[in-house]
């Protein structure tokens, strides 16, 4: 696993003339987009956490890109070569990396074989590119940088030509560093290849770096007006269509979760395998149950995951959250209220349940005096019933408990990652969530939050069952830093890319453009003069129930395979109170999407 | 999901003389091996389950190739074009299909450009080859194919070269039988492709095939001498490389579960999003389920399927099969067997443990006479161990106890896809696995088989659980063809894909492969003195415990680690009784990467 990049973009460019006198070359533009960003996207789908940017030439422009990006200035940038600025930036590696140069267009297929490469430094080669600015390598028997030059007659054996793309451990650049340091009088602009060629080519402290030839690599280099014009006309177009031969068909999902995906999250699950009691995979569950708990608010929360879906979740927190004298209520206008009760009666729990209309608002006096008076020790609220789209007060609700001494369990498995959420301010102590909703991520990882307090308690509750047992599979995570039992490996490492990408997006960026989706559905349910099941104002916004038109011709099933046939999955209501159908709009969806389907919706409604 | 390929291979090729009087086309070696079989495998590992062979000259040939297929022979070979062969295999086609030529070389992103296209009917086009025998084609604004000719003055606009590889439904295949039906006067040896145009062509029950062009897509037709040249010097090794760039680093885990997958198996995680309350979804799981019982007998066996672990898998077993006055006996030798009674403790069951050697056989009549003489009527074991390797006589006892009316419930986690089993035969009622073990596929799939008789008993049990109720999983799924909450969809198709690798190779040549690797790593241990906790015929072959050798120098993180930067992941004992560490040899793993292994461990030994 590769978790950061660095990328060299100091250079002053001075090729490129005009171009590039106010601004570094990595903005110039291909197919509308500076290249650098390419690059970052790339990064970033490949999964990157972190992409470190040495800058030096016009460095303000940098600013404005977007990434969890580190800037890192080399100041002086106009003295030094490529080497400086990466040496700049070495302090900032805390881990093999990927080191690029910024004035490439590249294949994304070169990232994904680097990150696959056994050997841990080494440097991405193709055949011939006839650019007129090649660096040329020479590799000995078994494959490792001898030599690099400009000039082919330096070159023995040709082993390729060096693309700008490597992957290198912080040993390797630390030894470059000190190549750098050690000849800072006789090569002051030393480039960053003949420090990689220095380290490689030694016998003492050797750090030998592979040469990964790729013969009919995509890529170029943009260094001067015919380099670009060339990358344009007979690189780029490549590149797009070797890259869209990996594009996976879209389906926009519709329905209230499995959510749509991106393809960078499908394709993380295609990884090496790996023993998930390694302590690689400890890292990556730790950074998961870290980086979740940050959408689950700022105090001290506890994440425990689990293989299983969102009702797993509910049932580890009603089974392991309440002592053998606890006395239990349970909110239920929808069905995943009713599920609490359930599950709560499977386990012979002392409970109650408060029943209240599946599509009006929670009377919030009524259900605050039900709990003072029945005493109860604990309360179990749905945040967002995906029955109905209505979203229950629960912060108000669970602060009061709070205030009354009362343990709040909350099902947010569709709230999570797009309602903003802090467990602490909201009074949640316990919450569910999983990895196929609002996160984006692919079905089959349940988690519990925990607020610290509420969780410690567990301890020395009763062991209802087993592979569901919150305290036992939070203390062992802690403890061994492994599940207890085998976890879904790949689905982590698709969930781990949807956290990356979902902090680049935020919370509150997501909710946006999930609310601006579910605006344009709104528009149109109106225009449709179609009514929805839930008064607007008490609606997540997240999933809509829509009332089935009142026309003999309707039939949903028309509706769903109009739908399916365009590339949209709906999904039918579940009350058999009122018949409707549900419309979500969560996951990886546009709003130009939206919009195809409200057209197509407009197009059916037309028909009855 | 396309399940089904057609290739038409009942040409003469007479265009290659010599080499294909006595020959089928697809017979002809590049690389080493026949094009037909290198198209075979790619098919395969896109998902197809069934390849239907179209026959004609030479149609013995076929008869040698392995994999799932279907030969139907075009007795009228010599007369007709490919579209009589093709409309030979029609009766075959069950739904949509992939159709190609048999003598074709092409990279395989090819198929999974066309499993993605949206368009239910494509061909798949390439920019210009030069080969001198293209198929020109014109497609309309749309991009609907119009018009092809071998002539490119007949055509207008051109839209690529056909490639011979395309996807078609059922009704388009039929239109062009019907084509060929109503043409057979006038046009008897009428080739495929006319017949794909002219559906696509005509106005009335029109069946438009969309082109679908990759402008430089690798592959070539081998219809002379010529072709063959440069398909070998230059298309074939571009098509190596280009599928290479896929491959993932391999990693072989030598850990007991989750096993090495194929690449194959990863990929197939890799597709389009859906719902999993689709009908298509539901399909997909029912041929799961059945599937998987095969491997499991012969009698009437039902599959239950969760998302969760294989101790998910086996809290199943112990909560749902029990009734109310039930008493259980656990046998316990070793972690798993120790598990069931920590679940049945969860519970509260009434059960006893009956504790032997966690390294020493059975004593079998004592079992057998516990059994008896405690009036259990239910009995818990653990087929394989996977702490130490022992294998227990499960069907000796379970048919023991079915004699006597007792329940059956078998942990065969990492027995199950690898010893040969016939729950019938073997007295096993429920019967616990997972999707990460020797059926190859990934992480987060339990299942449950059960025999009909036994389950349908459950329907009164009571219900302890909620998420992993057994009776409640069964039945939902027999009602809804959905699983009750949101199983890991893509974990699920993974595991598709890992059935359909299984069945090729057969459960009986898994374990023969297992066993190979196992006798190349016994002979070693042997070799090197090292001793193993399990007597040799107690052993499963699947995994062994090597006791520690006796030296101060001896650290398994030593160990542990030359291994894994070899490529190797090797695992901890995890006996209190004995010092051991663990190897196992399951998975899609190889006799000479365990060679390798054992190299790399007689190195290390050899430095102690």
């Amino acid at each position: 696993m590769i978790r950061q990049a660095v990328i060299m973009a100091g250079g002053l460019g001075s090729r490129l003339k005009e171009r590039t006198v106010s601004m570094p070359k990595g903005f110039i533009e291909i197919g509308g987009v500076p290249i650098i960003k390419q690059s970052i996207k790339k990064l970033i789908s490949t999964g990157v956490e972190e992409i470190i940017i040495g800058t030096g030439h016009c460095a303000d422009w940098f600013e404005r890109l977007e990434g969890n990006i580190r800037l890192v200035h080399n100041a002086r940038y106009a003295e030094t070569g490529s080497m400086g600025t990466l040496a700049c930036c070495a302090p900032f590696v805390k881990g093999d990396f990927l080191l690029l140069e910024s004035d490439l267009i590249y294949d994304a297929a070169g990232l994904r074989v680097l990150v696959n490469e056994r050997h841990k430094n080494a440097a991405l080669a193709s055949g011939p590119t006839n650019s007129g600015d090649e660096v040329y390598l020479e590799a000995d028997a078994d494959g490792f940088l001898l030599r690099q030059s400009k000039n082919r007659a330096d070159i023995c054996a040709l082993a390729g030509e060096l693309v700008g793309i490597s992957r290198l451990t912080p040993a390797a650049l630390e030894a470059m560093v000190s190549y750098l340091d050690a000849h800072s009088a006789d090569m002051p602009n030393m480039e960053y290849e003949a420090a990689l060629a220095a380290v490689s080519l030694r016998t003492e402290n050797r750090m030998p770096v592979f040469v990964r030839k790729i013969e009919r690599y995509l890529w170029r280099e943009i260094d001067c007006e015919a380099h670009l014009v060339a990358a344009q006309e007979s690189v780029y177009p490549y590149i797009q269509e070797a890259e869209s031969l990996l594009s996976v068909r879209r389906e926009t999902l519709l329905n209230p979760g499995p959510a749509t995906t991106a393809d960078s999250v499908k394709y993380a699950q295609v990884c090496a395998d790996i023993c998930p009691r390694e302590a690689e995979f400890g890292d990556v569950m730790d950074w998961i149950s870290t980086e979740l708990s940050l959408f689950a608010g700022k105090g001290r929360i506890e994440t425990a995951l689990f293989g299983g879906s969102g009702t797993a979740a509910d049932e580890v927190m009603i089974s392991s959250c309440i002592p053998e004298n606890g006395k239990l209520l349970i909110i239920d206008n929808g069905s995943y209220g009713e599920r609490f009760a359930k599950i709560a009666s499977a386990y012979g729990l002392n409970f109650d349940v408060y029943k209240s209309s599946s599509f009006l608002p929670l009377d919030v006096d009524r259900v605050k005096q039900t709990a003072l008076d029945g005493m109860y020790t604990h309360f179990a609220i749905v945040y967002h019933e995906t029955t109905t789209g209505l979203l229950n007060p629960a912060p108000e609700l669970c602060r009061f408990c709070h205030e009354h001494g009362i343990t709040t369990i909350v099902d947010a498995v569709s709230a999570f990652a797009a309602i903003p959420i802090d467990m602490d301010r909201d009074g949640f102590d316990f919450m569910a969530s999983t990895s196929n909703k609002n996160i984006q991520g692919m079905a089959g990882v349940a988690f519990v939050f925990c607020r610290k307090d509420a969780l410690e308690k567990l301890k020395t509750y009763p062991m209802r069952n087993y592979y569901l047992n919150l305290w036992d599979q939070y203390a062992y995570f802690k403890k061994a830093r492994q599940m207890r039992f085998t976890p879904p490996v790949q689905t982590l490492y698709a969930l781990r890319q949807a956290i990356i990408e979902a902090k680049l997006e935020t919370i509150a960026g997501r909710y946006a453009r999930y609310s601006a989706c579910w605006e344009i559905l709104v528009h149109t349910i109106k225009r449709l003069n179609l009514n929805m099941l839930v008064p607007e104002e008490a609606q997540s916004r997240l999933i809509t129930a829509i009332i089935e038109p009142d026309s003999p011709k309707y039939r949903f099933d028309d509706l769903h395979d109009r739908a399916r046939d365009a590339g949209f999955t709906i999904y039918p209501g579940k009350l058999s109170a009122a018949a409707t159908f549900r419309i979500a709009n969560i996951g990886d969806i546009r709003p130009e999407e939206m919009s195809g389907f409200t057209l197509l919706l407009e197009r059916y409604i037309r028909t009855l």
